[in-house]
This record gives structure tokens, sequence and C-alpha cells, in this order.
């Protein structure tokens, strides 16, 4: 089955390239914009048909691989 | 509000970078794997309490900006 990971940078963590994406989109006309952040996406295909066992094998490869825990934070859902 | 756009690449576009990825966790243990797929997420803080109209400005970002739609598909989400 198919599940998804979530990357995002925590709240403190600057995102410099979140800022740049929000100051072109104010550049374009979408000037009533707070923020925006950055993330990363992945859609991980695991030969697993259980749901709660194939979200615990995303969750540990984001803690080995995909997801950098100092400063990101993990998020695992299942895609429709 | 917060709104999310997930941007994925279509389904017949090759992924050299997910086919990167699948190839390191596999060399890390992780040998039950069909195929993984980058994307890429953004988080947006919209002024707009509106759940339905934020949703059709960030929809209309990723049309102007952040998607390519001619490799790209876009999925709007809410944000909990």
């Amino acid at each position: 089955m198919k599940v998804s990971a979530i990357i995002t940078l925590k709240k403190d963590v600057l995102d410099p390239q979140g800022k740049v994406i929000q100051q072109t989109l104010d550049g374009m006309g979408f000037n009533n914009i707070n923020e925006v952040r950055q993330g990363k996406y992945f859609e991980i295909d695991v030969q697993e048909n259980d749901s709660i066992k194939a979200k615990e094998i995303v969750e540990d490869m984001c803690k080995k691989l995909l997801a950098n825990l100092v400063i990101e934070n993990y998020k695992i859902i299942e895609t429709q």
C-alpha cells in the first residue's frame, strides 16, 4: 500500500526558500499571505497490506533517512 | 488559515530522485519497497478565514507559480 510522509522544518527554524516563494507570490499580486513554508513530500509504495505496519515502516524510514530530526518534523499519512 | 499544497510528478514522468532514495533505503535494509516518488510540499498561511476561498487562492498559486502543470499534479489540503 501507499503511504506518504511529509517532512517540514520545525517552527523555529528559518525557511529562506519559503520566504522567497512568499515574496515572489507577493510580487505576482498575492498580497494576503502571512507565511509560506516549504517541505518535502514522499510517496512510498510499501509491500505491506496492513495499514499500521506500513506506516511503522515509513516512520522508521523517516527516522533513519528521510528527515533530519534536529531541525525537521515528519508526518505520516495514508495516501488516498 | 493554513492551507497545504502537495505537488507531485505525474504518473508517467520519471522520478530519478525518488529512484535514488529507493535504492538508498534498499541498501539500508528496507527491501520491501515497490516505489518511492518525491514531491514538494507548501504550507501557506493565507489571510482568509473562509476555508473554500482560502483553498481557491492556494489553487490559483499552484496554477500560476508552484506547480508545472505539464509534468506535475497538485493537491490542496487543509492543514490540521
